[in-house]
């Protein structure tokens, strides 16, 4: 493979650039353009599933406008801060920022927010082709609407391991009624209020609230043409690439369209030994592309159908149509919608979860062996009565200012320098029962990782503050991807587990669910200088403190641009 | 009268003082008291009129605490950000932060806004006796609930022009069940959604709203204490100072108390010449103290009755009990509540403004003659469509870099260096009628005044958008008071309306009403060095562009200090 590299858009001038690594093993684009795209962040009224209410638009869509670029090429974003009060930054999911650490958008880990009426300009290349996202990284907001997709294509003349005719893009989404501030302040308040199941689900942006279960019935109007369902139109014959990420908030979420299989394609960027199956089980934070064949009666439309799985349901099916041409593109399947797959079937979701692996055309092997293992148990835990999430029986909080702004200047201070926890007492802790104490600490304690050393990271899984119940968590990193070395049932045992490990082809990618009472092992290499978050999707999990942070040759890091401060003490 | 300073609670090392001005007036208490408040803001769920919504709360109140301090105390108030995504500021409204303006706490004018997680110590001399408001200074947020009471008393042993036994505090506000992002979203979105009649009246954070109107019945509960009426207990026969402040968003109110008269004694930290009355009218941003003397039956209790005035009232009369010892506190009165004056008797208003004279012995006689005459004139505007407030056709917006610390850091560009007009063309505009072209442009000019000259600001009114509609604007300027020299119908002319001016004993304060068709002058001494905003009080039209900013000075202002930074170009 080469990796021959094309920096032309990187010099920009507000920027100093020092360093590039040459670690990437995609193919860059000869010709790499740079797309400059001017973006402003406000607040609008909108009524995606009929109910009105505020979301946060980028140049007033939710989800945002689609990015399409092509491997290698330079992506700058004006982004103009519009909320009123509101301070902000996008991340995006799924490229992993080499030599450009601090465009990563992580409020807290790589830049200070973005301040209303401000400009900030992300510049990045985007490295490797494939399906990614773009989303807040701040308090909750990517849940009040600021989301959307971002394609990267093969540059001209790379032939991929799958025909299709055409493309269709599907955003995921769960969405509530409540603000996200009203969230927020329920999750922190002492009597702990939990967002509750979403009141719909939405298929880029579109979804259909029952108005007549709203309380207030003049903010809600089921004729309104903003929640009309979402129609991808096909010709009878032909195949199609179904582009799709997860941008929700909580659910994992069943795909299905009616009466076609799908056959998955790709998982995050990496292409996929070909999966078919009659559902897709999505989760918070994974995109995948499947190939579809219109090969059914062109004389009606289907359903396409999104439902929750592993949560027991609350919301009624997404639903938007697939649209064989020429009906009209909203002429209702005279079926009902899907069901999906039983919620609570977590073999079922296990399986799929194991199946994905790498095209055997495209395995990069992971290194046989690893130089550190890090058990991360993930439980629920109290905190003066607040309810929190825990790695290691601790609660992650962010700091004031940025680690990667604190590292490069030396400000040992403004976090603890305490390492964080590399295991749990797995040997007498028992994830089936709910814990006799759940009161725990927080901290903004991190892991140093030794620059290009290779990390084994296992996910544990436990039971919840609740008997009998545990939760699925996709955990998401930034700045690389992993390997899937493997998905276990209860503990995980760090002398027999590991021989089971898949080091063959396994799948590489940049989110993973931990199944309920289970665990999953990654594996990635550190060599990609930066601080980088590694966290639960799932933003009220996060919020509640459902994360690590890495650090990797920081000192490599070149300089960073003056606008990422501004902030504690980066002012 | 005496000028002696004492300056003790000013050398606070995080800042540099460089400069004291002894032009106060006041006597300053020989033994200053520091007084050191922590304060931590964040968003709490409250339900003040029984309906449950999102509040900004200061350690967890709304209204905030009282704050009480002695004339010449210095105040250090350390203001924690807790809320999750949002920047906030605080200001002291009715403190003229002689030598301090850094500390006046708006947004955009004197600071950069206080970002999450960070702390911000405001430190200031409350230098004149009187009855004073806080509030944030920031988007909308001082409707979100962050207001509050300042009182300083005067030094022990100091006379006032008035005696009573004890006192009692109210603050009132005007209350919206939509959250003030979706005000704000709806005052800038094109189709104009304006915020409409509050749903409650609240006096220290208590109304009623009728639950059964709410759309959402399980956010409204009648049963809830945080809704029971304020209750202000009175012994037969004492006598009372009632402390009032309108920290409303909107509303004009009347206030009156059942049965008993008011004798209004101080308005805006000036001794008014003793003013009977039925019931008081308080715009927002002004203060009063009124004696109420106990001369009732004291077998029952009697309403405290706050209505709208000036605008048609589409909410509930706000109550509170006085309560006569020993009847139970929130024993309700055998009577309907008073409904005040007529909402549309506008020269029953500019009466009782007209009568708010200086006591004859505090006056501080004001300048015979001015150096300057500024003619605002205000109007309803629209900007591409947008509802717009302007004064002289321009309609105001703040700047990214505080105008403080750009002009002390000789920032030209962060805002326009043209000056903001002087006045209109009063000769042939008539204010009677709907403007033929409503179109008007935005700008953040300012007007620069000579440090030391005399000023006169005459403020006039003109119709709406609407036919046959003028409203009430209070005007608020910081930073100093100035004197109410007259108050006029229909359209103020320079060459003979100021043969009139009351030169004798005007009042001083620094909120005034604009009444409907009507006209105010105002004249102040451009003393206090500083960057000063000058605003309509009601904050949708602040928001909307009705203000300008005064500059004076500025080149004697001290080195600021370093807090103040961190937002555009003074990051």
């Amino acid at each position: 493979m080469s990796s021959s590299c094309s920096h032309h858009g990187l010099q920009a001038s507000q920027y100093t650039i020092l360093l590039f690594l040459s670690i990437s093993l995609a193919f860059f684009n000869v010709e790499a353009t740079v797309h400059h795209l001017k973006w402003e962040i406000k607040y609008d009224f909108k009524s995606p599933d009929c109910f009105k209410k505020l979301a946060i638009t980028i140049n007033g869509l939710t989800p945002g406008p689609t990015i399409t670029a092509t491997q290698g090429d330079t992506l700058v974003i004006d982004v103009t801060n519009s909320l009123l009060t509101e301070n902000v930054a996008i991340h995006w999911h799924g490229i992993r920022q080499i030599g450009t650490p601090w465009s990563d958008g992580t409020e807290g880990v790589t830049q200070c927010p973005i301040q209303p009426g401000d400009t900030f300009t992300y510049r990045f290349v985007v490295d490797r082709a494939g399906t990614y996202m773009y989303h807040a990284h701040y308090g909750m907001q990517r849940s009040a609407g600021l989301n959307g997709l971002l394609r990267v294509l093969v540059p001209q003349g790379t032939v991929e391991p799958f025909e299709y005719d055409e493309e269709r893009l599907l955003v995921l989404n769960d969405w509530w009624h409540k603000s996200t501030y009203e969230q927020a302040a329920g999750l922190s308040s002492p009597s702990f209020e939990w967002v509750g199941e979403p009141q719909s689900l939405l298929i880029n942006g579109r979804g259909k609230y029952n108005c007549s279960l709203a309380g207030a019935m003049d903010l809600c109007n089921e004729e309104n043409s903003e929640c009309l369902p979402e129609s991808f139109t096909v010709v009878q014959g032909k195949t199609y690439r179904f582009r799709i990420a997860s941008v929700a908030s909580l659910s994992a979420f069943n795909l299905e369209i009616e009466g076609h299989i799908m056959t998955i394609v790709e998982a995050d960027g990496h292409y996929v030994d070909p999966v078919i199956v009659k559902n897709l089980n999505i989760y918070s934070g994974e995109t995948y592309s499947v190939i579809v064949k219109a090969d059914q009666d062109k004389s009606r439309n289907y359903w396409v159908a999104l439902n929750v799985v592993s949560r027991k349901p609350n919301t009624s099916t997404g639903t938007a149509i697939l649209n064989y041409y020429p009906n009209h593109p909203l002429k209702s399947p005279p079926t009902i919608a899907p069901v999906g797959a039983l919620w609570n079937d977590t073999a079922y979701r296990v399986n799929q979860s194991k199946s994905i692996l790498s095209h055997p055309n495209y395995i990069e092997a992971p290194p046989r062996t690893t130089d550190r293992t890090i058990i991360l148990l993930n439980t629920q835990n109290k905190i003066n009565g607040h309810m929190k999430w825990a790695i290691n029986n601790v609660s992650f909080t962010l700091p004031t200012t940025p680690y990667l702004i604190a590292m490069k200047n030396h400000l040992h201070h403004v976090f603890s320098q305490k390492p964080a926890p590399e295991t749990y007492d797995y040997e007498n802790y028992d994830i089936h029962t709910v814990l006799s104490n759940p009161n725990t600490s927080s901290s903004n304690s991190i892991y140093r990782l030794e620059f290009g050393s290779t990390v084994d990271i296992i996910l544990q899984n436990a039971n919840t503050l609740s008997p009998n119940n545990s939760e699925t968590h996709p955990w998401h990193l930034h700045g690389h991807d992993f390997w899937v070395l493997g998905y276990g049932k209860n503990k995980f045992d760090p002398k027999v587990d590991p021989k089971n490990y898949n080091l063959v082809n396994p799948i590489q990618r940049n989110t993973v669910p931990l199944h309920p009472y289970g665990w999953t092992a990654l594996r990635f290499r550190a060599n990609n200088p930066g601080v980088w978050a590694f966290h639960c999707h799932i933003e009220a999990h996060f919020f509640m403190g459902m994360g690590v942070v890495f650090e990797a040759g920081v000192e490599k890091v070149g300089k960073l641009p003056k606008s990422i401060r501004g902030c504690g003490e980066a002012k």
